[in-house]
């Protein structure tokens, strides 16, 4: 089986870009010192995100298209939630020398299949060997009239909105760290863990409903909308009974508290926003087209922090956090 | 002291916004899912390159800052090679749990230097943990109306020109893996290897006078020189003799073969184009205003690709690449 060190960084510089040349099908594509942007909308938003092998993701339960996929999927939804179109991704790969050529295969098979799920061209990239697999990529979104919408315009009065349903993919984790057998609701779990889809389309109907901040659920809902209240300078009572918890959460019985799990488990990717009353029923009307639901969790106050009788900050120490948890 | 795993991401988080948001001075820093850029040229180029530890850098000879500078002046150097003006930048960061946090506030200080010795904002990032430190840093630059230059335009009967000196960081490196006293011209050879500059003035001064390809010698003058002539579909002819050896080599004497180390050396960042036998003298000219040489080594044939009278191809043979010599 070859490895990446059997080619080296010009063969396998090569091989991608044949492969990509192919499949992500740009004209703008690898293979000068820069990419080179066909902007037509002059507001852009910009991210970046970066999964490492070991911490954000283990070969031992995925596959270098899952780890493709979501590193594309992540950064999508970073620009979903600014209310902006993802539109051109770069990536940098840091591999193993002894990484065999098929994984680096199926890790540019996920990106270039998640890329077209949200029409986003793989414009360039660069490689370099490492002790554990990285990828980091960058996105560029294009903003468009109504965009981008900000983590800092909740004003008190308005509703707190989340799209889908929270806890799924921190239980997919669970599941597919424990091994459990893959059918049913756990194999959904599994797969919304793995395949996390970035709610493109669903910001694009939002904007135009008028959202006075948006923010993806990528920490955990404690952590996501900490940031957003602070940033607004608001205050936030969510409900708990209101959150809407996955159903696909009751197939793990008693392994996870439910609510917890929605509340802490990050990775979701869905989209925290904040409306004015009025607006609540155009954003389900509009997102019900998209097959997604959108839920009424609570108020922007002024004042406390808190879902249910916790504090915000409470919930957060108990949250989701990398580098400590890790 | 303190380390990245005793603060967690979100307190890393914070720590980084603070520093840069006092250093960098940017109104479109982190803070919200995507940074928002203020773009006036639709005119964008796009791309990335990552360092990581022990591959690309060792802090057994180099400090966190000297990681951040090269990690921004490598992708400066890209945009520049496009002939266009690097703007906006976002890093993804892994760090290892127990890197101090000294380390950390140092390397960002020399991303800050670097981003503001080019006019850079850096503005956004993500941060994970990992078995060794990367730092993936991508960037946007504008092209302005006379770019983007492209690899590809050469034409039989440019001449091939090279800004500055080649061979100096190659040298620098193995000055610094042998401890060398660091004083005089392997000083300088050290400081060519840890702080490189791109040529992002030059790149622009150079534009106005019309290179018809131009690539960045990042990887070694014989590996860069066969990507220009292979995109462009020519050939090269190029004059060993007139090749400009960094003139420091001569403090490591007979330690490095002093041609064989500007021609695989990577690293230097210089600019390497071509022009029509009239352009040369005005490049000179121009770039004379910024102190740096442009040195006519050679012409753009139809047919062979030689340095010598050897082909690209056998000098590429002995070249430098990450993957396979390290």
């Amino acid at each position: 089986m070859k490895t990446v060190s059997d080619i080296g960084e010009l063969g396998l510089i090569e091989r991608i870009a044949a492969r990509l040349g192919s499949a992500a099908g740009g004209g703008h594509g690898p293979g000068d010192d820069a990419a080179v942007l066909p902007v037509t909308d002059e507001r852009l938003v910009y991210t970046t995100d970066v999964l490492v092998e070991g911490v954000d993701f283990d070969f031992s339960y995925c596959s270098g298209a899952d780890v493709g996929w979501k590193a594309i999927a992540a950064n999508a939804s970073d620009v979903a939630a600014m209310g902006a179109s993802p539109r051109w991704s770069v990536a940098a790969l840091s591999l193993r020398g002894d990484t065999p050529l098929e994984l680096v295969d199926d890790l540019l098979d996920g990106m270039v299949e998640a890329g077209r799920r949200w029409r986003i061209e793989l414009v360039g990239g660069d490689i370099s060997t490492a002790p554990a697999m990285s990828v980091a990529v960058s996105m560029l979104g294009e903003a468009g009239a109504a965009g981008p919408v900000l983590r800092s315009g909740s004003r008190p009065g308005d509703r707190v909105c989340v799209t889908g349903s929270l806890g799924g993919a921190a239980a997919g984790l669970v599941a597919l760290r424990g091994s459990l057998p893959r059918e049913g609701a756990v194999e959904r779990l599994c797969v919304r863990h793995l395949r996390p889809t970035a709610r493109v389309e669903e910001a694009h109907a939002l904007v135009e409903v008028g959202p006075t901040a948006m923010i993806d659920v990528s920490d955990g809902l404690a952590i996501d909308l900490a940031h957003l209240v602070e940033s607004g300078g608001v205050g936030c009572s969510i409900d708990p009974a209101a959150i809407p918890v996955d159903p696909d959460l009751d197939a793990l019985g008693s392994a996870l508290d439910p609510l917890e799990t929605a509340v802490l488990g990050g990775e979701d990717f869905e989209l925290l926003f904040t409306i004015p009353p009025d607006g609540v029923r155009p954003a389900r009307k509009r997102l019900a087209k998209l097959e997604t639901a959108v839920t009424d969790i609570g108020a922007i106050i002024e004042g406390d922090r808190t879902i249910g009788d916790r504090s915000l900050e409470d919930w957060r120490r108990l949250g989701w956090e990398h580098l400590r948890v890790r």
